[in-house]
């Protein structure tokens, strides 16, 4: 059976996210990693031990593969996205020039995963492709697992859970976290991202 | 804004599932087409009406993409794999290779998605690749959106609603729905899925 | 451990919902209340068998009791609300007067539960009563644990499953379903659980 | 229209959970107050600007009352169990003998709590009394709204979402933070909940 690694993040400082943050944060992502693993290596024991017998426990533990597996891919989008140099998002680039036909700007597209990012609850602002129609879709996902778009390639990540920012900000002051966040992220990586799947 | 319009599907007589459950079937697919575009223009007026005052109302709609996006793009998977003419899963392709090396055989492999889509509730049996890894997933899906492994390609999508058999079935004999289903499909096709994401 | 019994309703003939119907209706019922003892069993199994080993499988299998529990509880509900004799909402009961205050008009009311259980999805439509604030709420509960409303006592419940209608009717006609079910209700009985709960 | 108020606690000074934090956390209590008004003001004013035009935002607005009403009423659950002194559950209250006859003694409810509150992910862990079959359950209800028992009296809740402690804890400390909490609880109060609903 495939065992998952974690990966490491070649991070630069992050003004606005703290060390300690980014080593939380850090922490959570390869908890998620151990997980998945957990996860699968319980369901291997539970159908050696007895089959029959744990059916029920079987089926119950392999619901949760979407929250562990998302909650440790979620964050490799998430934590790739500030590797290297943080670097604006190229309006002359193939995403810049398609998010401005939908959005109207990059500035607009900005704002509107920002808002998204602001939904109630916890969880993230995800900005998918959908290839087979050509068509944008930026969407809330609960949890980690709640809304995800099925076969739809990620382009961009942003991490809403308390968990990524309350080591600096409290809960009122989220926004202030996104706007330090993308300040961060190096745009050449999701504009890459975009293209690889053209 | 692009609207998604229904595919029609070329299929053949389905033994097993009959003409009217086909019918009732499709009617519901064509049903989430459309609310994926009423959801998209429904938040499109409400921006138009009074952004601010309908903030929370937009936030919420937005929300119901997963829900909406995937009743359409799942069921376009499920029925795709019913197109052209049964054909059982090739042990030689690509596909039968790989599940074999995982699960033992063809046949274990769909002993598994048959496992899966007998989990308690209602949802789907989705079969996904993991291509940064090169790892496989049978992963089962609550509604149409709880569970989706993010940003991963769906191989193989099983529904497991009961309006997929219920016209023919009653739910205490959903696991001949699911024997009915997996003699009709084209393997061929959930093959060269699998191929082309290499 | 307590083990929960499946109860036995005293149902007349339904108009509008067949035998075959509420046979298999039941059927699913019985399943829910085998499988909240199942839930139960198999925890106590796995921390007998191993505790500490088998610690993620109890954490996640202990996560579906709002499934089990509530598909057994919420179908207590509905069938006893079918049990005697139909008898609509008499307006001048305490819950009548209630529910017209609120909503009206007792038609209104019925409307709006009605309104409620047309919700995309499956799910519940239910009504509560919020002692503590002296209001009431019509929600929508997905699948049956999505949204119920903590600590508050049920009122009302209708069944939107498609289990629920799918031997008599096809998904596109569940409005002559609910209709069907509304007449079918014995209003005396959840009269009665609004009166008990002041 | 019934307007929701927040409540005022009295809280004491509560050791391990820091004035920050119960600041923050208060306010994040008012927030759920003002937005299950906000909620149901936008489902009122939709009805009136365009009912049926407007007919998928109201039901998908509608759809979120479980979130926010629980994230309400849970945290009125949470705060008024702090009130007053602390106190430890009295062996020989009716509650104190319940859990002592189902789980062994005192200790050990106590140690099954907080193992259900060490759940995966962020939401509570709940005690529920089922007066129906007299028996008791401690569920895990993620989010606010996810596996909520239905109709079912609330007897203890214990926020477990990272908010409820990352102001003074990283989430790798929650153990110590459900400690901290623990400690702090007049457990007279969660006694006379469950002698109220005998």
């Amino acid at each position: 059976m495939h065992t998952y690694t974690p990966h490491t993040f070649n991070l630069p400082e992050l003004p606005g996210l703290s060390e300690k943050q980014i080593k939380a944060h850090l922490g959570l992502y390869e908890g998620y990693v151990k997980h998945i693993n957990v996860l699968r290596e319980q369901i291997a024991e539970l159908e050696a031990t007895d089959k029959e017998k744990f059916a029920y426990a079987i089926m119950e533990t392999r619901r949760r593969i979407g929250f562990e597996f998302n909650g440790m891919r979620m964050h490799e989008y998430y934590f790739t996205q500030l590797e290297g140099e943080a670097s604006p998002l190229n309006a002359d680039s193939l995403l810049g020039k398609t998010v401005s036909e939908k959005y109207g700007s990059v500035e607009n597209f900005i704002a509107h995963i920002t808002s998204v990012g602001m939904s109630r609850g916890i969880g993230w602002s995800v900005f998918y492709a959908d290839p087979a129609s050509n068509t944008l879709h930026t969407a809330w996902v609960g949890d980690h697992e709640l809304g995800q778009l099925g076969g739809l390639p990620v382009i961009f990540a942003m991490d809403m859970w308390e968990h990524a920012y309350m080591v600096d900000y409290v809960p009122s002051e989220k926004k202030t976290y996104i706007e330090a966040f993308l300040k961060n992220v190096n745009w050449g990586i999701v504009e890459k991202r975009f293209e690889e799947i053209q």
